[in-house]
């Protein structure tokens, strides 16, 4: 099991995704600005596990705030709400979680619990959320293993693995799953620039669990696939707009259109806490940029001349005519997505 | 003006690509093993640049060569030009300096030349060869310029540049004339893993010439060409087979489909000496694999974990169906591309 993110008696324990592959460190976040600080550096980073890391954080929030009335303490949950919403825009999943801690919050309120009973129960929903989170990963590895070759290579791009939730992993869950039921995979890892997500984290953690796994840089794929060496591509997601179109890590959208030009079956794995049916369009969906010294230095190394323009987008949007199906935890959609989502969002309530 | 590489008394000076955009520092080569070993370790790159190396490589090797008599010196040839041969394996420049000069050397022996002639002879044929394709580059402007846009924003991916010829650059070569011309054009340049010739090379020659510049990372593209942000495509070539199919940079075949999916008009440029008839199709281009180190290492810093598998092909092949148009000193090459690359061999037989 990797130990992406942990409730404990002293705080949230976070394994720090900046020093890996290398170094395996932990972070310790005592403090709701020290879990927005934690989203925000990427320390823990990935929709899924962002969406409970927030949850946490709105629970340590209220768990130390000094309140002794329900009034102060509304207030004190606004402050840590809003704080924890301003560290990235894209993934839904972060605002997914802390609305639904800000429902139980109003439904312990309701049912006349004290203050203590409030946190009890705020810190009780967190840890469910998590372990949700894992049981979600699971059901979607079960429903999209049968997507995967059964001999052959997979394409998947930054981290949708164990890292980027509470275990297991969406699109690497998939993976997994299918190796469990004893396909026989090899997984290329695109690098991910800027960040590195997929040489870093991707390999770091299918290596863990002896899945054989290459690294290539991002501009590599097109090649492999006009050679035939791909026989599948799977990705995670941060938000889906209600006509399936895929909010992902920069680079997902190129991949899709390669894909499609290549006849790849392109799928994207994510929980039903990335779906997003309030936005209609990908296009409508905010675009995190970051800064550009993630792109001009590399430990510590500058690598672009001084004055350069810079792009850094973290996210890019993939319109669903290139997706082949979208795998989640109430089942496998296939187009037209904006159908398909309408129908499972009615067939199957959110438990929250 | 870029001294990208240069003949003097004392040897072939080279500009060390290896440490641009930082640093400005120098390779004085005096042996044709010190050129081998500079064209290896991409201290000079680029595939107009590499042929003329080659060609200097030559005459410094028969500068330097003790034989006195012609018998001896045909030994010492064969060895000097089989160790440059074996440097690189897919720019075709590369082998056509090394016979260009061999042509010379059987030329100037058939005409009776004592070895002093000779020598004088080969090193006279090398400082040609760079004049001419300083010469070709702005031939290739002058045709390719109103190609490009009158205002907007091109993207080039690794760097065709002065830097990876003898001056003023095939593909931004074209560049350069149209905005000579008037042009409004800012550049959007792929930073080209793993070696970074974009972030490096590109950026520092085109901020050198005040051309306005912006870096992104080769996963980028799709989503600004997505956003209609890019107007053309223009890339070099390291080899172009007889049906038109184009080895170019890593990354160079991805950026074309995309290019396609979005109507972008996607064109190369590159002088003749890039053009090899006797390859017929693209894919019997041998592609050059580097070591996994530049994948895995930046400025010394371990990126991936231990052990994983890694992929570096240095090249890919563009069919000839994503190319618009082909740019070279002869003209402005269009598909059919079989009967476009015959016709112009044939109205404009080689020079040399």
């Amino acid at each position: 099991m990797i130990p992406t993110l942990e409730w404990t008696a002293e705080g949230v324990r976070f394994l720090d995704q900046t020093r890996l592959p290398l170094e395996e460190t932990y972070v310790l976040a005592t403090t709701y600005n020290q879990i927005a600080d934690v989203i925000t550096t990427m320390v823990v980073r990935g929709a899924p596990a962002i969406g409970v890391s927030a949850a946490m954080g709105v629970a340590i929030g209220v768990q130390k705030s000094p309140a002794t009335s329900i009034a102060a303490l509304d207030a004190d949950f606004e402050v840590i709400a809003k704080t924890l919403a301003s560290t990235r825009p894209t993934a839904v999943n972060l605002f997914w979680g802390i609305e639904r801690m800000r429902r139980r919050y109003n439904a312990l309120k309701a049912e006349g619990k004290n203050l203590e009973e409030i946190r009890q129960g705020l810190i009780a929903e967190a840890c469910r959320m998590y372990d949700e989170d894992i049981a979600a990963c699971r059901t979607m590895g079960a429903h999209g293993a049968s997507l995967m070759p059964q001999s052959g290579s997979v394409l998947t791009h930054c981290n949708a693995g164990a890292l980027a939730t509470c275990g297991y992993g969406s699109a690497l869950g998939v993976i997994r799953a299918a190796v469990e039921q004893g396909h026989e995979i090899h997984v290329y890892a695109d690098e991910t620039r800027p960040f590195l997500q997929g040489a870093r984290l991707t390999a770091w953690e299918l290596m863990h669990d002896g899945i054989p796994t290459t690294v290539l840089c991002d501009n590599m794929a097109a090649s492999l696939m006009r050679q035939g060496k791909i026989q599948a591509v799977i990705v995670g997601a941060d938000r889906i707009a209600a006509n399936g179109d895929v909010a992902n890590k920069i680079g997902t959208y190129g991949v899709a259109v390669l894909a499609k030009e290549h006849g790849i079956p392109f799928y994207v794995a994510a929980p039903w806490s990335t779906i997003d049916l309030a936005t209609a369009h990908g296009d409508d969906i905010p675009i995190e940029q970051r800064a550009a010294v993630e792109v001009t230095h590399h430990a510590g190394k500058q690598l672009t001349p001084h004055g350069v323009g810079i792009e850094n987008p973290a996210f890019d949007v993939t319109p669903s005519k290139y997706i082949t199906a979208i795998v989640t935890e109430r089942g496998v959609l296939r187009a037209p997505f904006e159908e398909s989502l309408a129908d499972f969002e009615l067939a199957t309530p959110l438990r929250a």
